[in-house]
């Protein structure tokens, strides 16, 4: 089997069997085959697309191109939740302690911010002495003994997942649907997921931008879930503007708290919810998501969601009292209100503003090695269509820096559009997508 | 400017401007763009396709990636020919010497045999002592002087084209029409040609297995001209058969002489005396192919263009009495006569397979580096359309090697289709294509 041959075979618009994408797979991993030969081969791809069981057979290689975790040691089904990332988005921090909570087991590897889509494992590090390193027995342990651990990413998994996604990123072939859903889908694999949830996310603060872009996404997903015998559901959620109103590590973390505990945002709330629900049922929990949401707000009233958040925290290394006191977290030095400019209607806020904002104040990293500020962030005051007068509070700027706090604010200022009329409501989740 | 911005253009099919066509070429040639973004870019040139106008100017700075070669110095209208290569393709052992002795000054570098396509340096090498590495004033003088010199390629030019022909070989990016067209064309640029005659081969024995495909090639190339303000002709002519009788590098330079002397086989007279005549209206010693083709048999009747042939030889360190008694030309030791296997009308003799048996006596090389043997071939007693009885001697195999001399034998043998009726005659000129 010759690289070469595999690439003219795609190139002509023909479908690639198991076995040449294994060797293809396998070559680029142990170096075999070079990079100038699958980044042709990538675009390639991208041009003339896969078919879910192509996509489905990458995608197992790539499972199967390093470690994969074993969690079978682990009791019920084993429901994993994936995020294509926006802003604000706290949603697992959310989601993990509810579902662990309800009895799925949360074996949960995270994954570190890059740009503005934060990363979940950043915001615990918001709890002092949290530990994002554990070992697989640590880890393991855990979640036999309180249900949940949420850790950062680690040991060899989907190696020729990493190589591709560095390749792509400088060949113009980030793009290609199949190998986004692949590399997507492999990371949840090799991490021992049996079940997955996946949260898409489409607007401007989104790598999706259209909702029929996400749509493709989606479905591209879904259908390797159904190839490899892993249920999958995909939800289409709104990344226009920011998920909740708290945009920066220690922030999301304290608004994911108030959700825990019954008072956070409706927007978030409601995905968290439906969410979960979704994954009680991929877990055999529940029969239908309605009784999967009655059981989670359930949890979350009687105050068994937040309690679980504080039993993971203490289990790794934090303090319970940061969750139950979160005036405990790391907060900023100054801050600066940013207020109306006219009267009217917010008609948008638009998320990818926001989010260049919070970068700017540094409470995410352009490149992987920049630090993070935990404390810094921005957090709304209004949502998209609420009616406001001039000179009233958009938002409340959290920084460590005057000049940067200067510059996040003419930043933030222009992420609002204003409207005479009420808009109609943007739906917060657009669509679900089952096999 | 980045790379990946640029891929990313043409991946989604848009024109690439003349400062990102440069950049690309340069960084290209620098290794400041690596292999890995090249290849990426040429996938999408496959798949999108370049218009003219990018052509044009990724054939100029590919032209201008390494050395130029400066033929000012030379009187007239310098006219280059490229031949996109066939089986017993010797066109240019006779269109050299017989354009050179009609006033046309040929400065021509020319190449090696790759495959079952010869090269014109490795025919002449069959004359004794013939130097095919010159100084660069050795070979302008010897044109000032006799008017023709040919010699191997030297010197630093196209380097962007060569790196790029051979990441092209092994991403499956050869095919991609605008690459092939500039790929031929900047050579000929970096080669000094005012004005250039395309000699693209259709059919089995030819990269361009169909007419679409040569047509499609050939107006590239004569758009690129036009562009880049070279006057271009394309004539598109037949190799499903051999062109000839010869194939193999002696043989085929003893057909050529008997050709320059007016004895040579129909179809390479007539190919040779089309070019030539094309040459000379491209170099403005005629007005139209009429004249440039009665001056041209003219000029091999009197005995001219054999005269000039030997004054190339002798100038580059040859004997001229090689040209005038060939039987002085290396010669095999072992000669083998193939037979009919049946009567009728010969079908078919499939170009690719008397080159692969040729290769297969050491007429070619597979590899740069493979030694060949400059005295085997093949010689046909008989050509496509004509008639046959089983037993009759259809060709005549030279070779230095029994065993080898057997296995092209067998192979040989395979390349023959028969019929009980005459077929049409196929051309031998398909297209002739002008700016």
């Amino acid at each position: 089997m010759r690289m070469v041959d595999i690439i003219a075979k795609k190139r002509d618009g023909h479908d690639l069997t198991t076995e040449e994408i294994q060797f293809l797979v396998t070559g680029y991993t142990d170096g075999s085959i070079p990079d100038y030969q699958m980044s042709a081969w990538a675009m390639a791809v991208l041009l003339r697309g896969m078919t879910p069981r192509e996509t489905g057979d990458l995608t197992l290689a790539m499972a199967a191109s390093g470690e994969q975790l074993d969690l079978s040691s682990l009791p019920g089904i084993k429901v994993d939740k994936h995020s294509t990332g926006g802003v604000g988005d706290k949603t697992t921090l959310v989601v993990a302690p509810l579902v662990a909570a309800a009895g799925i087991p949360v074996a949960k590897m995270s994954g570190r911010g890059l740009g503005y889509s934060g990363g979940t494992i950043d915001k615990l590090e918001s709890f002092s002495g949290f530990q994002v390193e554990r070992s697989r027995e640590q880890f393991l342990r855990q979640v036999q003994e309180i249900g949940v651990s949420v850790i950062g990413q680690s040991g060899n998994l989907t190696p020729a997942d990493k190589k591709l996604y560095a390749l792509r990123d400088v060949t113009a072939t980030v793009e290609a649907v199949p190998l986004i859903a692949s590399s997507i889908m492999s990371k949840k694999i090799a991490a021992g997921a049996d079940a997955i949830l996946l949260d898409v996310k489409v607007g401007s603060g989104a790598f999706m931008k259209t909702l029929e872009q996400a749509e493709t996404l989606a479905t591209a997903m879904v259908q390797i879930g159904k190839q490899v015998g892993r249920k999958t559901v995909a939800v289409i959620s709104d990344m226009d503007q920011p998920l909740g109103y708290a945009v920066g590590n220690a922030l999301e973390v304290q608004e994911a708290i108030e959700t825990l505990a019954g008072r956070g945002p409706r927007d978030l709330t409601e995905l968290a919810l439906s969410i979960g629900a979704h994954m009680l049922v991929l877990g055999e929990l529940v029969t239908d998501v309605e009784e999967g949401r009655a059981r989670l707000e359930e949890i979350i009233r009687t105050g068994q969601a937040v309690e679980k958040l504080a039993q993971m925290v203490e289990a790794q290394g934090g303090s319970r009292e940061d969750v139950y006191d979160p005036s405990r977290l790391p907060s900023a030095s100054l801050s600066l209100e940013i207020k109306a400019a006219q009267d009217g209607y917010i008609a948008a806020i638009d998320a990818e503003t926001v989010g260049h904002a919070s970068v700017l104040l540094g409470a995410g990293r352009l490149t992987k090695e920049m630090p993070i500020d935990l404390a810094v962030g921005i957090v709304l005051a209004k949502k998209r269509g609420e009616k406001v007068r001039a000179g009233e509070v958009l938002a409340t700027i959290y920084a460590n820096d005057d000049h940067l706090l200067q510059q996040a604010a003419r930043e933030l200022a222009g992420a609002y559009t204003y409207s005479a009329e009420a808009a109609m409501d943007q739906p917060l989740i657009y669509k679900t997508i089952v096999e």
